[in-house]
């Protein structure tokens, strides 16, 4: 007997009038599914882990994660708000042990791994080591972090800190923030304040609950002059019993759509004094006579921006890969219609339609964490040459450099349009669910709430785009100048030779093909908005206002070129990838490019690569791909290697035994009550009323006498 | 001093430390753009509600909802799952009184208000009188009804019903159901049970709380026959305590993405004995001897789906009136970076990409209303042609069917296409605000949680969608064998001529134009899917296996044909129009049509309808249209008439007070506390832990003696 199979037996046992017919097993239904996968699973993994030992030390790190009582998630999506914050709380001093304990990459590891089950609590995390310690160890001279090292800064020994950047008035907008830092020579210190309603600090990410501490950004006042946004630290409370500093005043800033384990919290300063030196002095310093001098050059500050976004399309993938495991596991299962009456109902994987909505998101989720590995390695590679080329000549430093714009046009392009597909993808595969996926226990409705803040924060991902777009005009003027572009832009520099570019009657699958028409079809929307950009300077506008006026094209731009990249570092990994692999993601990387272009066909249209009936093929192929891989769906999501407990849904459980589980776990969860609380005062009265009769006052009688 | 302005000085005296700069202030940004509106609101209010009376009868029904202290819901976003289902059933409590005094369609106005901020209320609302007591009504003999009426079924007296169909195992598929009824002939007795796990009933609205009696789904077995899924009613529990009736095993659902408020559950029956005419017999009857009348006409029930799904395409407007009501008014008021340095900063409004984000939902918005509007008159019209032709030749009979098969294939699209639209609406505008579009207290959140289930229950949207895309290839075949068609598919008539249509020289705005363009891509795509599954019949396939191959194809026919409609049924209203409304609505409804288009440029360009440099003008056409509609876009949807409550999210306020209204939210729903309740517990130990020494047990020195 498997072990699934004992398993479900022992779940079943538990319940009463339960039969399990043989010919609609979901156990049995799975384990055809596992039999029909024709490759090899584990080396999947190893693959996409980066190598065998890695998943290893990643399943180490899962069972222990699995093993820790306060990690226990089985009653995570009853948790109220306040249920969660503790609940997360505890995950933060568990973590904080591993962190002092374990490697830098290890700890990280083990992050992420909390993460895909609780997203809120990466955050809360993340606001003391990853932006609070960061901005200390950035912007602190030699003595000030020592000086923040002692008083615990980084064992936690006394201090926890938040990042008060973001205010209610301003966002995206930092150099326009409203809090003050006015100098008082007198005194040698700041004195910090929040001179309006919209200057209140707001969504501060552990400034309700936790923190001690925060990195404040303000406008650095000296002798009533304004010398723009620096960083202050400002101490918050008192760590002995949590009660507030004079002059600061904070809020809870409550429910949120999503990530509740997080409390974020608004800050009023009210003429908050701090020393001189709480000021972060690395770069501006602000010496004891007030006077003020500047870095000699203002820093290349692109890489942290840069590292952060990989992690986000990596992240981008890591929840397509659980959301897409459940949807795909709950479709082998699932039955629904019989093809002939009177037969066994058909398998929802088996619907042409489940397919297209299906295949396509595991492509996808793949494709992504491609890109976000080849965005790291690029990133990694650009960093070496620019350290090589210190002192170099000019050439190698201007390359290096090319490359770093590059990197930053591309990652603000794939930060954006990553986690705009996998937040779509969440919903779309709750949608393939039916019914189910609206239950809370099946983890689609938290997994978007949770998700959801990805598209606005670490830069909205509108502002991103159009950036992006704006750095593609750049390399395509650069191009035009005769200037050398980056690798990744650098079919830029060949519009013109592009622009007459044909399939022809050449093999769609081919992969120049392939490449050949994105690059045609990115160059055509480049081109367009850098040409309406120049149309609209020579009609008098301002730089500002050409890139305003252009707008639309600049995203869709952004848009072509960042798909452009998913599909093509798709297939760069495919012909990278050890035989037995390529031979496994092949349909897959296929799958992503026919669906890609599919959902772009007007702009392969527009740019006359494809021509109509290319198009109705290319429809064609992808409904054949989709097929392809379903055959194959089960292994790649099996690859994914999530436990369980990480998936945490009982409809996406390994060995298919969906309705027990799930009837279990929603048993579990709801103990059942006799009448429900409110029955005496609301139910009862409502049911035993008697309507009012229509008996009226009767008139007097005016004739009685 | 304007009322706005008072309330906001209201509300600022409260705060400290508030200055309020004129050049900043949001409540000037939205008199500003208030008064930039060149049309009545006030007329165009009217005729969006169908009249001034119709608005008037709505605005004292709001009056009297937002002053009923069991309506309030200015806490809403705070409530745990235990509160939320509590409310609810105090505001059914409430509202069932009105239902017993006020004229239906009050009734109904007043419930479709409330529904606005908490949809859970008219699901579980409508769980009783739409579903149970329809169901009642619409299967029950004469002496039946007469018995349930008595009961209490209307009145409530006694006796609460839920709608027992969905089991664990089988939703869409009905007549899979697995549930059993099975006749004793001895006792007169239906015997009801749940033979297996998958039988457990599931999503049951109301069964977890509310039911005293379910209207249950089962096969109904005589003599070990079975003569498919009927009706019967079973009592669940005792309205004296709810204790549960023997047999009932009921237990609940829990947690869900949304809707709280309904009490979903699970039931079990265990050989429950019903009498016999518990069963509905109105169509099928079963006699004291068990024998089996069947009605001798299947019966006609396209009109109840066809009422459910106007309402849903309703629905899916009201909730983007509230939405883009929120996210406009925001973006009026809300500044962000100046175009010059120094410049007071911009409104979110007046960026083009913004005005991109947000106009072209502000154009679905009502181009959802009217296509709902059309639905419902067609569907009335229909049924007057049926009852018309009853008894009269059997042409006008067979007009009347066709077009009901038209309003079938037709309100199944719409459902679907409507229903994703607005739910992608909901966190488009979401998006559109950024970090405070994340808060709770803005709505958007609850709104699409609540929102979600619209795609999957009351027919899932993949599902419609493919049927009404088999319906289009009907009326294709019925075309091409010379049947009159349904004035909504009459184009399918004239493919041929359709193929070589052209926009040419024309007018892109002409109406004729975009008709037609609308028309020759539906045909095209129609036609694509119908000559497929020609092909696939050909090719030895079923009609059913011919339909699945095409399913891709039918679900393309589907959308397009769907979005054909919208557009064009916007270009209805509009030439129905009093000449002043169509002033003010022609550019929206333009920009409706030049955003559809633009979104499906690839089908109109392998349509050959635009060329390729059409498509540009189009794009561009949409951004002028974009600015047009945003000059207006205040008084768009001020016509849309909700008040602040009913928009419940502060920085959607009438007046643009957003920040302190937002502000002061926020303060209320979280009273300040010291430190959190688990500071001892938590954080405390994790501030003062002293970091262990590596203080190892010394080695045991070998050489002592």
């Amino acid at each position: 007997m498997s072990a699934p199979r004992r398993r479900l037996d022992a779940i079943a046992h538990h319940l009463t009038n339960v039969t399990v017919d043989p010919a609609t097993d979901t156990v049995l239904a799975m384990e055809e599914e596992r039999q029909k996968t024709a490759f090899d699973v584990r080396e999947l993994t190893y693959f996409l882990d980066g190598g065998a030992d890695k998943t290893k030390l990643k399943e180490r790190l899962m069972l222990s994660i699995e093993r820790d009582p306060e990690m226990r998630n089985d009653d995570w999506y009853d948790l109220t708000k306040e249920q969660v914050r503790e609940r997360t709380m505890r995950k933060f001093r568990n973590l904080a042990h591993y962190v002092t304990v374990e490697p830098e990459q290890t700890s990280f590891l083990r992050l992420s791994l909390i993460s895909i089950v609780d997203p809120g609590f990466w955050t809360r995390f993340g606001v003391h080591y990853g932006l609070f310690f960061n901005a200390l160890r950035a912007g602190s001279t030699g003595n000030q972090i020592s000086y923040w090292l002692q008083r615990g800064a980084a064992s936690l020994n006394g201090m926890i800190g938040c990042f008060a950047m973001t205010e209610l008035g301003h966002g995206s907008n930092v150099q326009a923030l409203e809090t003050t830092a006015t100098f008082d020579e007198q005194t040698d210190e700041f004195v910090i304040h929040t001179p309006s309603l919209t200057a209140t600090k707001w969504w501060i990410g552990g400034a309700a609950h936790t923190a001690t501490h925060c990195v404040c950004f303000a406008q650095l006042i000296i002798n009533g002059k304004r010398h723009g946004v620096k960083t202050f630290v400002v101490p918050l409370r008192n760590a002995e019993d949590y009660s507030l500093k004079p002059g600061v005043t904070i809020g809870d800033l409550g429910k949120k759509m999503g990530r509740d384990g997080i409390d974020n919290g608004w800050i009023q300063f009210s003429h908050v004094r701090i020393p001189r030196l709480y000021m972060l002095m690395k770069h501006t310093k602000v010496s004891r006579e007030g006077v003020v001098t500047d870095p000699p050059l203002a820093q290349l500050s692109y890489g942290a921006l840069i590292t952060g976004r990989t992690a986000m399309v990596l992240d981008s993938s890591a929840s397509s890969k659980r959301m897409t495991t459940i949807a795909i596991r709950y479709a082998c299962v699932r039955r629904q219609f019989a093809a002939t009456p009177g037969q066994i109902e058909t398998k929802l994987i088996d619907y042409a339609m489940h397919q297209r909505r299906l295949m396509p998101l595991l492509a996808e989720t793949y494709a992504m964490q491609f890109a976000g590995d080849k965005l790291y390695k690029m990133y990694n590679s650009c960093m070496e040459m620019l350290a090589d080329a210190e002192g170099a000549d000019s050439e190698a430093t201007d390359l290096a450099l090319e490359n770093l714009k590059e990197l930053h046009g591309t990652s603000a392009g794939l930060k954006a349009f990553c986690t705009w597909a996998s937040l779509e993808a969440i919903d779309k595969c709750r949608q393939s669910c039916g019914g189910h996926g609206y239950s809370a226990y099946n983890g689609f409705g938290t997994a978007f709430a949770d998700a959801a803040v990805h598209v606005t924060w670490e830069g909205d991902n509108t502002i991103l785009a159009l950036q992006s777009g704006r750095s593609l005009i750049g390399s395509y003027k650069d191009a035009k100048s005769g200037k050398k572009l980056a690798t990744g832009v650098a079919y830029l520099g060949k519009c013109e030779e592009l622009k007459s570019a044909k399939a022809g009657q050449r093999d769609i699958n081919d992969f120049a093909v392939i490449r050949e028409g994105w690059q045609a079809c990115s160059a055509l929307a480049v081109e367009k908005a850098a040409l309406a950009f120049d149309k609209f300077v020579k009609a008098g506008k301002s730089q500002d206002e050409a890139y305003e006026a252009t707008s639309q094209l600049r995203f869709l731009a952004s848009k072509v070129h960042t798909r452009g990249f998913l599909v093509t570092g798709f297939l760069d990994t495919l012909e990278q990838a050890p035989e037995k692999i390529r031979k496994v993601l092949l349909p897959l990387g296929l799958l992503y490019a026919m669906w890609s272009t599919e959902e772009n066909s007007g702009l392969f249209l527009q740019a006359g690569y494809y021509n109509s009936a290319q198009v109705d093929d290319i429809r064609d192929r992808t409904d054949a791909l989709c097929l392809e891989v379903r055959n194959q769906c089960c292994g790649l999501v099996d690859a994914f290697n999530l436990s369980d407990f990480f998936i945490n849904a009982p409809i996406g459980c390994f060995d298919g035994s969906i309705y027990p589980t799930y009837f279990d776990r929603v048993k579990k969860s709801n103990p059942s009550t006799s009448a429900p609380p409110y029955f005496q005062q609301v139910i009862k009265p409502l049911l035993t009323q008697s309507m009012e009769e229509d008996e009226e006052i009767e008139e007097e009688d005016e004739d009685e006498d």
